[in-house]
C-alpha cells in the first residue's frame, strides 16, 4: 500500500488528567508523521522552507478508542488522497495492527510563510504526493 | 446570542518554530473554553467527574487566517448545536471583533471513565445545552 | 516592591495524569510573565527581535505545593535578582496570596539567534532590568 | 557505566519560535527518560500507582548548546546521585555522543497521591536506585 508509515512514541505527558492521550495530541502526533514524511521535499535552507512552507486549512478527526501511555510507538500511516493546485489533502490512520485509535483528513494548503500567501505545489511536490495515493 | 464566550490568553509557547499559533493548540484553546463552560454542571468530586466524564468523538476545525502571539486573549464563543441521548454537538469560534481565525465543530460524547462507556445526558446537562443553542 | 507580576490563567491541559501542574508547565508560566514583562523592550521587527534575543541559559525551580487546575488564575513575580555585562538572573514566585506554589531563578544569558553569539546587553535593558530589582 | 539512557525522539512542535527546543521540553524528554527507567518499579495498577508514587521536588538545568529539531534522537543519560528515606536525586546529561546539550539534577520526593503526603522508599525502590549510581 502506498503509504507513509511513522511508528510515532508517546510521551507520558501526552496523557492528560483524565488518563488518555488528548485529543489535541493526535494532531501532534500527525503533524509529526507529516514532518518527517516530507523532509526529503522540503527546502533545507531556513529561506526556502519559508517560502515553499506548508499549513493546515482543516482537519478532521475521528476518535475511535482511548489510548493509553504505553511504551510502544502507536503507527501513524498516511496517505494522499487527492491534491490540486494549491492544496492537497492526507489521510491518516493511528492505530496498532489490531486497534484503530482515531483516523483524520487534513487539506494542506501551500504557503509563502514570508507573503503570508498561498504558493502553487511544485512538480517534485506533485510528483512526491503521488507516490502515496492509493491506485 | 446564546453562547458562551472564554477571552483565552495565548502563550507564547503557543507559537510553532513558523511563527504562527500551532494548529493542535486551537484544540487547546477550544478544550480550556468547554472546560470554563461546563464548570457548573461538572461534579465537583473526583468519583463523580470520572463517572459523568465528556469525550472529544469527533472534530472539524477550519483554519481561516494566520494567529500570531500577542498580549491580548483571543475570543473563543461556543453554542450547541444539537443534543441528543449520549452526545451532544458544539460549534466554535475563534476570533476578534473583526477577524475569524478558526471555526470548528466538536461532537462530544457523555462518558464514564471507570466503565470506559457511554451514558446518558442528565436532565441537567440538557437543560445546560439547552440555554447555549440559538433559538 | 519592584517586581512584575503576570496573573497567569490556567489550562486544563496544564495538569497531567496525576492531576498535577505538571512540573514542565511552570517552567512556561515563568516565560510567559518573563515575555510579557519584556515586550517594552524587546525589538518589534523580526531582525531586531533575532538580533537582541534572550535564551535561557540555567533554570532552578523548588517545588513547595502541588498546584490543581482552577478558574483562577496564579501569579507570578519577577524581579532581578542581578545583571552582568551579557546576561542577568531573575527570581520568579509562583504563588496565591496565602500559598506558595514554587519558587525560581533562572540566569538568562543575551544572545544573537542569527550569529548563535552572547551579545551585550544594552544600555536600555540594563535601565529596565535596574527597574526590577530591590534596592 | 552504570546509568540508564533514553534515545528520546524530538518533535517537531518541541522547537518554538526561535526555532530551538524549548528550555521547558528539556524537562519533558528528562520526564519522559524518568518514565520509562521506573516502569518496572511502578505498581501496574492505578490504586497502588497512586500510592507510590513520585514527584518532582526540584530541578535545576544547565543548557549548554542549543538543540534543534532533527529525525534522529536525542540520548538522556539518568543515573543516580544519591538517594534518603523519602527522596532520591537523580542527574540527567542530553546529549550526542560529541555533544551535550543540557545537563540536570532533579530531587524527587517519594509521595502517595492520595494522601498528599510524602512516604518512605520501599527497600525494592532503594535496590533499584542503587543498580544506577556509580560505584
Amino acid at each position: 500500500m502506498n503509504r507513509y508509515t511513522y511508528p510515532c512514541p508517546l510521551r507520558w505527558s501526552d496523557a492528560d488528567a483524565n488518563g488518555h492521550i488528548n485529543n489535541a495530541v493526535f494532531l501532534r502526533y500527525m503533524e509529526e508523521a507529516r514532518t518527517r514524511m516530507f523532509r526529503e521535499v522540503l527546502a533545507t535552507d531556513e529561506e526556502g522552507r519559508r517560502r515553499n512552507a506548508f499549513v493546515v486549512a482543516r482537519a478532521t478527526i475521528d476518535y475511535k478508542a482511548p489510548l493509553t501511555y504505553r511504551d510502544e510507538p502507536v503507527d501513524v500511516h498516511v496517505r494522499t488522497v487527492k491534491s490540486a493546485g494549491a492544496s492537497f489533502e492526507l489521510a491518516y490512520e493511528i492505530r496498532d495492527a489490531d486497534r484503530l485509535y482515531a483516523e483524520a483528513v487534513t487539506v494542506i494548503a501551500a504557503y509563502n510563510l514570508d507573503t503570508g500567501r498561498l504558493r502553487r505545489l511544485s512538480a517534485d511536490e506533485r510528483a512526491f504526493l503521488a507516490r502515496y495515493s492509493s491506485p
